[in-house]
């Protein structure tokens, strides 16, 4: 491949994180530019052209400009189907559906509550934003049902989707992490049997320790 | 094709109807098995083996089993290339990522506070539960956001994804039909004039139509 893609926004990032994965586990080259949203880089007109909504990550190629983390994930898949992990969004159109079933119970069931723990458990308190209490509690209560149905499908397969990791798993990684590494609520993952045994082996992926590192490069000056 | 496939739930249901007017488009015959949810059949073990967060729909063909309704939706599309609309999810790799892009900003931007705005406005009343203001105001106001975003892009584009009906715009037709004809919002939609102008042409294809009146026909004795 000529030239590397390019992902608009910085690793601590839970979405940005999602596709850096995934762009690691399919080994295409990458070149990260990391906005300052301190100083509002992504409500930038130039920026707003290649994301809308003035979110991030945004993501280029020679071909195509696109937002929306998951999407980016399985466009990576789809159009870099011979590089790196070559079972990542599956072999054939079967494995590929439950996949992308379990990749959007991933974004509609699991990312809402979990996004929303880290939020008030980690990263308002160093924004010294005041926690509030009820969400926490209703977020805690709908996560852990969430996990219920997990820690069952795990019991079962020894992943999401089946025998292999998929992206599925991966889009789990960034919101799982910083409930387990940054706030004190890590056990609604780790006290569950199967679910706790599945976090231990994709945190474990070289993949992943290599996001973990550029979230810590980021963090010191 | 010999046997219809299987959707399980009632057209009532947003996410139900969702996979209804795919199914519709793409001319793929289906036979709906319709839960009686007041009595909690979507509870029951034997559902729960095929929708595992005890959750409509579910879907059924000859060869797979799968719940969440996009991702039943990019299977029919995947699955089903020679029938109906063919060109529903893009007919080459680019314009199957840039529909993709919008479904995802449906799944993760719109559809959370237009749910909670249906919900609040048009259920909650008939429920007997009490609207809660605050929800309702926070949620106006995201959706506000979400469709000037909307607005900008189809000033420039006929449809979301492109010039082409999709099944980015497809997946909207649930909820937004409800902020329109079953709560006193709906101008969140049609005061804007491309937003405006795109909900009247894709609320009038005949596959919606259809669901509509399966939705009329649920409702009567
Ligand atoms: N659904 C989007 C979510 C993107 C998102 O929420 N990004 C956050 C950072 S993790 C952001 O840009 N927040 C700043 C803002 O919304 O102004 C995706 O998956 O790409
Ligand atoms: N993300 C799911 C959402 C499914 C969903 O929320 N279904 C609702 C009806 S629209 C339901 O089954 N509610 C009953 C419950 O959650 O107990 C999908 O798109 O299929």
């Amino acid at each position: 491949m000529a030239t590397p893609v390019k992902v608009y926004g910085p690793p601590l990032s839970t979405a940005v994180c999602r596709v850096i994965a995934c762009l690691l586990e399919k080994d295409v080259e990458f070149q990260l530019i990391s906005l300052n949203m301190a100083k509002g880089d992504h409500k930038k007109p130039d920026f707003l052209k290649i994301q809308p909504f003035g979110q991030v990550p945004a993501f280029q190629d020679e071909k195509i400009s696109l937002f929306e983390s998951r999407a980016i994930c399985r466009y990576v898949c789809e159009n870099y189907p011979e590089k790196g992990n070559k079972g990542l969004f599956g072999t054939n159109p079967l494995a590929k559906a439950s996949i992308d079933q379990w990749l959007e119970a991933e974004g509609q069931s699991f990312n809402p509550p979990s996004s929303a723990l880290v939020f008030q458990l980690a990263l308002a308190p160093r924004m010294n934003i005041k926690q509030d209490e009820v969400v926490i509690k209703q977020n805690e209560e709908k996560l852990a049902k969430v996990l219920d149905v997990y820690e069952k499908r795990l019991g079962e397969s020894r992943f999401l989707a089946g025998d292999e990791f998929s992206l599925a798993d991966l889009s789990h990684l960034p919101n799982a992490h910083y409930l387990v590494n940054a706030t004190d609520r890590g056990e609604i993952l780790t006290s569950r049997d199967n679910v706790g045994r599945w976090w231990g082996e994709i945190s474990n992926r070289d993949s992943w320790k290599k996001v973990v590192d550029m979230q810590k490069q980021q963090h010191s000056p």
